[in-house]
C-alpha cells in the first residue's frame, strides 16, 4: 500500500475492503511520505517492520528482490491525486499489478501514459470507482443491457455533498486541504473528486458514452481555489440526454449520489445512501422495488452479494467487491486459468482515462461561452 | 366558469377546489364550445338552465345585465391555453375578477396585454399555479425569507412525468391532444405545461428571480410536434445557480415535482407527491422533518392548513387555498375592508407574465448555440 | 347538521367533505347546544337564519314540516359520543337518513337500539369510519377478496398518536376534554376514539371478523380517567391472528394509522399518512408499489379517485367518498333506481355495532385475568 | 472456529466480521462434523492443514498444547443451537475465550451452566446479538440513558421475516432444516431464532427488563414442528408496556427488525434494514433524523462507526463491532491494561441467559390460559 497511514480516510477503507473476503493480505507499505510515520502506521497495521518502507520507490525495489511467492503481488495506491502517477508507473514497470484510487491521475497526460503502460505490460490495473461495486448497480446495468427499459432517453445523475459548505480547508482539515489544493488535486475540485464518480456510474449503468457536455462550474465559498459545485447538461450516444450535478456545498447533504435512467419502456432509480434498493418504474404498472438478494436477480448482481436479503450491505462491501475481483483475477492468472467472467468486473485504466477526460472537458466547458463542448 | 365540461380534467379540479370551503358557489358557465354540451354539463353540475351559456361572450354579456348581487363575481377560465386570453380580456373589460389556469396565455403578447388590463382595471386576477398553495411550500418560502438557510447558493427543481412516453396523442386522449398541439398549446409542450410550474415554484420559494438560462430542449417521441423534455441551467439574482428539468417522457414517473434549495447555513427539500413533509437539512446537525400542522410553523403555513397533523392534505386542498384566498379578497373588497394579509397570497398576472417569459426564453435557448440567454 | 359549530374540528371536516363533490348542500343545523352559538355558526356557514336551530329536536321537528323537496334529507351528527344516540334516534324515527360520526354511540345498548331502528325504518345510516374511503384501502380489500394474497394468516394494525402525551385536557383543550371524560366519551378513551378505527379498517380490508381478543389497556398520564393506550392480541375467523395497538401517548406520532396483512402468497402494507401508496409484497419477487390512479386497479379503487396519479388525495377526499356515496344512494332511492354498486360502499350501523362491541370487549379484557375474551 | 464450513451462512458472516478490522486472524477450525469437509473448508479459508481439525474436541486439545503465543485465543462457535454448549463448555474449561452465536444454548439448563462457568473462569464470553452493534442502536440507548426521551412508557419491537412462508424445510434447505427441527433448535423456532434478537435489542436500548409477558404462539405452515410466528404483550420494570412480535411467515418481509420507543418527552424509531437512520420524534417539534456520522452523536455511537457520513455501514460492520471489541478486550487483558470502556460493549453470557429465559417463558405463555407469565 502506498499512502493510507493512520488518520487517513481512504487508506483505512482500502484496508477493510481488502480484508473482508480473506483473499488479500496486507504485507507491506509505504504509508506516509514521512518514514517514521510510515513505520508507526505499519506496526499498527501488524506489518513486519522490515516491510514498512520509507518511500514507495524503496518498497517497489525491495519487494521486487523478494522471492516471487513472498513478495507483494499488487500495489494499492491511496495517496492524493498528484501522487497516483509516480507509484503507479513504477509499480507497472516493475511487474506489479495496481489498484489505484480515483481519479486516475493529476492530469490527462499522466492518465494516457498509464493507459499505455497497462496495455504494454498486460498487468491488471483497477481503479476504485467503488460505487459500481454495489449489487443493485450491477442489476441496473444488466436490466438496461438486456433491454428491459427499452432505448434509453434520459439520465439524471446527482452527487450532492455539503461538507465543504464552509471554508473548512482553512482549519487544516486534512481531507479538505488536499482536495481544494490545485497542486495536489489538479484542475478540478468537486468535479474531480465526486463528479468523476457520477460520470463513471452513469456510463457503467447505461453503457452509453457521453459525447458532449455543457457545464456551469462554480466556486461558492470565498477563498476556495477549486470548484465546489457544477451543473452539467449531457448528450450521449444514440440520442440520450442527461443532467449531471455534483456539489460539495449542498448544505446538509451527506453523500447523496443517485441516478435515474428513463427508457422507452421504463425507468430506474438508485440511491447510494440506501444502496440495497433499486426502484424500477413502468408505464402504467406498479413500480417494483428490487432489493439485494430478493428474487431472480441477474447473476452479476448475485455474485456481488454476500449475505441474505434484508441484511444491509454497504459501502465497504461494494468496495470489497473490487478487491475481491482483482484478487480472483490475479489468482486465475497465476494458476493459468481464465477467470470466472462474473468476477472480472472492476473499473479499469480506461475508465480512469474517461474520468480524466471528463474533468478536462467539464472545466473547459465551464470557461466556455459556447454551449456544447465535445467529450 | 369557462370550459371544464364533463370529462375535462382541470375543470373538475377547479370546481372541487372552489367548493371545498363553502366560500364560492358555481352559478353559471360556458362549459363547452358546443352549446349543447355546455347545457348538459351545467345541468349535471346543478346550474340553473338559463345560466348555462353557449359561449363565454354570451355568459359575460348576460351576467353583466343581472343585478350586482345576483350576477357572477369572478370568472374561472379552465380552457386550453389558446382560449385563455379571449375570455380573460372580455371578463376584465366587463368588470369581472378572473381566476385563470396556467400558463397565462398563448403567447407573450397576450400575456402583456392581460397584465396591462389588470393594472388598468384594478381587478383581481389569480393564476392557478396551485403548487404554491401547499402549507409546506409556504413554510419553505418563509424560512428562506427569514434567513434560516442563509444566503441561497443552489436550487434544483424537477418536474418529471411519464404519461407522454408514447405517442398517446395519436389515440385521441384529450389531455394529451391539446397539450401537444402548437395551435392550442403555444410554442412549448412540457416546458409550458409543467416547466412553468417548476419555474413559478422556484421563484416563489426562493424569492429570487432567474436572470439567465441555458436550455437543452428535446422531442423524444417520434411524430410529436412540441417538446416533451427539457434540461435547463439557471442563473439567479445574487449569484445563486440552479438546475430545472421537466419531462413528460420520464417513464414511470407520476407527477414528481420536487425542489431542493441550498443556502450557506442549510438546505431544504420538498416533494409534491408527499406534500405534507418538508425536510430541512443543516450543517452537521440532524435533518428536521417539518410536517403540516406540527410545531411552531410560520403563520403563512398555518393559515393554509385545514385539519390536524397527520391527516394528509393533498392537491385539492392546495388548489382550494387559491380559491379561498381569492374569495376572501373579493369579500374584503366588497365590504370595503383590507383583506387579512395572510390570505392575500395567490399567484397573479405578474407571475403569469414571468411564466410566459420563461416559455419564450427557454425555447429560444433550446435553439441557440450560445450558452446563456437572458431572462 | 347536529353539532360542529365554529371551532369544532370534526364538524368542519364533515362540511368540507360534504361540499367537495357538489352533491350535498348544507341547508340547516343545530350547531351548538347554545342557541346563540348555533345561530352565529350557521350564519357563518351561509345558512338561512330561520334554519339555524337552537336544538336538534327543533331542527328535526321543523324541517319535517317543510315541503319534501325543501326540507333536509339527511342529518349529519358530529357531536361527542354521548350525543350521537338522541339525535340519531329522533332523525330515524322522523324519516331522515343519518350520517353519524364514530363510534356509533355511548354504549352497546344505544348501538343495538339504533341497529334495530335502521332495520325497521329501512333508512340509510352511514358511520364515518372515513379511513375506509381511501382508494388504496379499497384496492387492498379487493386484492384480498380476489385471493391475490392467498389465505390470510396475520394482521398487524396500529394507530399511534402522541397528542395526549401530557395532561392536555386539564388546560381546557376542547378536543381532549370530551374525549377523556367518561361522561361524554363512554367507557373507553383511546380504544373508542381510534381503536375502533383500527378495528373497522382491519375487518374491512381482510373481510375477517375478530373472534376473540386479549387486551392490555393502560392509562399513562396521571390524572386521566380513560385509557390512553392499548395493546391487543387478536384471533380472527379461519385461524388468522393479529395485533392491534392504539395509543395517544406515543410521543411524536401524528396520526400514524397503518396496517399490514400477510397471507400465504403475499403481504400488503398501507399507511394513512401516505395514503396513496399500497405496498404489495411477494414471496421471492420484488415488492410492488401500488399507487392511486396508476395501472389496472380494481374498479372499487378507481371509483373513489378524483384526479390523475401523482396528485395526492388526502383525508378530506376519503371522507368525501362517504358523503358522495350516501348522496348517490339517496338520489337513486328518490329516483326509484338501484344505486351503482360501486358507490354503495360506506360504513353502516352494523359496522357501528361491531365497533361498540370492540370497545366493550377490549375494556373487559383489559380488566380480565384470563387470556382470551370472546368478541 | 467451530462450524461454519463452506456453504454455511452464519459462519461466513463471522469470518468476514472477524476479518474486517485486521484485529483477528482465523488460525484454526473444526468447520464441520465431517472431518473431510472440515479440511476442505479450512484449506479454502487459507488455514494450515494441520490446524483444520476433525472435531472441536480435537481442536481444543491440540491447540492447548501449542505455545501460548502460537495457539488460538478465542473460539468462535457458529453451529446450530444444540451444538453451542459442548464446545463452549470445553473451550472455557480449557482457558479459551468464547464468541458464540445466539441463542446461547439448547435449553435453560445449559445456559445457566455456561453462565456459572464464565463467572468461575473469568474468561470473556461474547454472544453475537449483532444488531446491538449498529452505531444508531448505541445512540438510541445513550439518548434514553441520558433521559432525552423522559421516562419510557411504551415499546413496540417487531421482527418479521417471510422466508418460512412455505414448507421450505421439506426441500432440504439447510438453514430452514435445522431451525425448524426441535432436536437441533430447541423448544422454539421463530421465537428462538429471531424473537431473542428482538428481546435483546429491546432490553439493550431501553435498559429496562421485561417482567412479565403474554404470548400467542403459532405454527402456520402445515407440517412444521416449531413456532413460525408469535405475538407477545410485554410488561417492563417501572411500568413500561410493550409489544413484541416476530414472524417467519410474514410473506414478502426480508429481515425487517425494527423498534419504536416512546417516553414522556419523545419517541424514537430504528429500522434494521436502513440502520444508519434513527428517527427521534418530539412533542410538537419537528422529528429529527439522526444519521450515522452526522453531528454531535454520543461517543458510544461514534466509536462504532468506521467511515464518514453517507457511506452506508451495514450488517457486517455491526457484526464486526462485536469481534473488534472482543479483540480489544482480549488484547487489553494480555497487556495487563484496562480496556477502553467505549470498546467493552458486547452481549455477554448474561444476555444469553435472558434470551433463553425469554424462549422458555414465551413458549410457556403460549400454552397457558392465564394472561400473564412472569419473566
Amino acid at each position: 500500500m502506498v499512502g493510507g497511514g493512520m488518520g487517513a480516510f481512504i487508506g483505512g477503507v482500502h484496508r477493510m475492503a481488502a480484508a473482508l473476503d480473506g483473499e488479500i493480505e496486507l504485507v507491506c507499505g509505504a504509508f506516509s511520505s514521512d518514514p517514521d510515520k510510515s513505520k508507526t502506521s505499519g506496526a499498527n497495521f501488524g506489518i513486519q517492520p522490515d516491510r514498512c518502507y520509507g518511500t514507495f520507490q524503496d518498497m517497489i525495489r525491495r519487494e521486487k528482490r523478494l522471492r516471487p511467492d513472498k513478495r507483494m503481488q499488487v500495489v494499492s495506491i491511496v495517496t492524493p491525486n498528484h501522487m497516483h502517477y509516480p507509484p503507479a508507473k513504477m509499480a507497472l514497470e516493475n511487474g506489479f499489478h495496481v489498484i489505484c484510487d480515483k481519479p486516475l491521475a493529476f492530469n490527462m497526460k499522466e492518465a494516457l501514459a498509464l493507459e499505455k503502460l497497462v496495455e504494454k505490460t498486460g498487468l491488471i490495473f483497477a481503479l476504485t470507482h467503488n460505487y459500481t461495486g454495489y449489487p443493485m448497480v450491477k442489476q441496473a446495468r444488466q436490466m438496461i443491457r438486456h433491454g428491459e427499459l427499452g432505448k434509453i432517453r434520459k439520465v439524471v445523475v446527482e452527487y450532492p455533498q455539503g461538507w465543504l459548505s464552509t471554508h473548512v480547508e482553512a482549519s487544516g482539515q486534512k481531507q479538505a486541504a488536499w482536495r481544494t489544493d490545485p497542486k495536489r488535486s489538479g484542475i478540478a475540485g468537486a468535479m474531480g473528486d465526486i463528479g468523476t464518480h457520477a460520470e463513471n456510474l452513469t456510463e457503467y449503468i447505461t453503457d452509453l458514452k457521453i459525447t458532449e457536455l455543457c457545464a456551469d462550474i462554480s466556486i461558492f465559498v470565498p477563498g476556495r481555489q477549486l470548484d465546489d459545485d457544477g451543473n452539467v447538461l449531457l448528450h450521449f450516444e444514440h440520442g440520450a440526454k442527461g443532467i449531471l450535478h455534483a456539489s460539495q456545498i449542498s448544505a446538509g447533504e451527506e453523500n447523496n449520489l443517485n441516478i435515474r435512467v428513463y427508457g422507452e419502456k421504463g425507468g430506474l432509480e438508485w440511491r447510494q445512501m440506501e444502496p440495497n434498493t433499486l426502484l424500477v418504474k413502468w408505464l402504467d404498472k406498479p413500480t417494483q422495488v428490487y432489493r439485494t438478494g430478493v428474487g431472480a436477480l441477474y447473476p452479476e448482481a448475485q455474485a456481488h452479494t454476500r449475505i441474505p436479503a434484508g441484511h444491509p450491505e454497504g459501502y465497504l462491501e461494494a468496495f470489497a467487491n473490487i478487491y475481491r475481483n482483482v484478487a480472483l483475477c490475479i489468482r486465475a492468472r497465476m494458476e493459468g486459468e481464465k477467470p470466472n467472467p462474473l468476477y472480472t468486473d472492476f473499473p479499469t485504466v480506461q475508465d480512469g482515462v474517461r474520468g480524466m477526460r471528463f474533468i478536462e472537458r467539464v472545466i473547459a466547458s465551464g470557461k466556455s461561452k459556447s454551449k456544447w463542448v465535445g467529450f
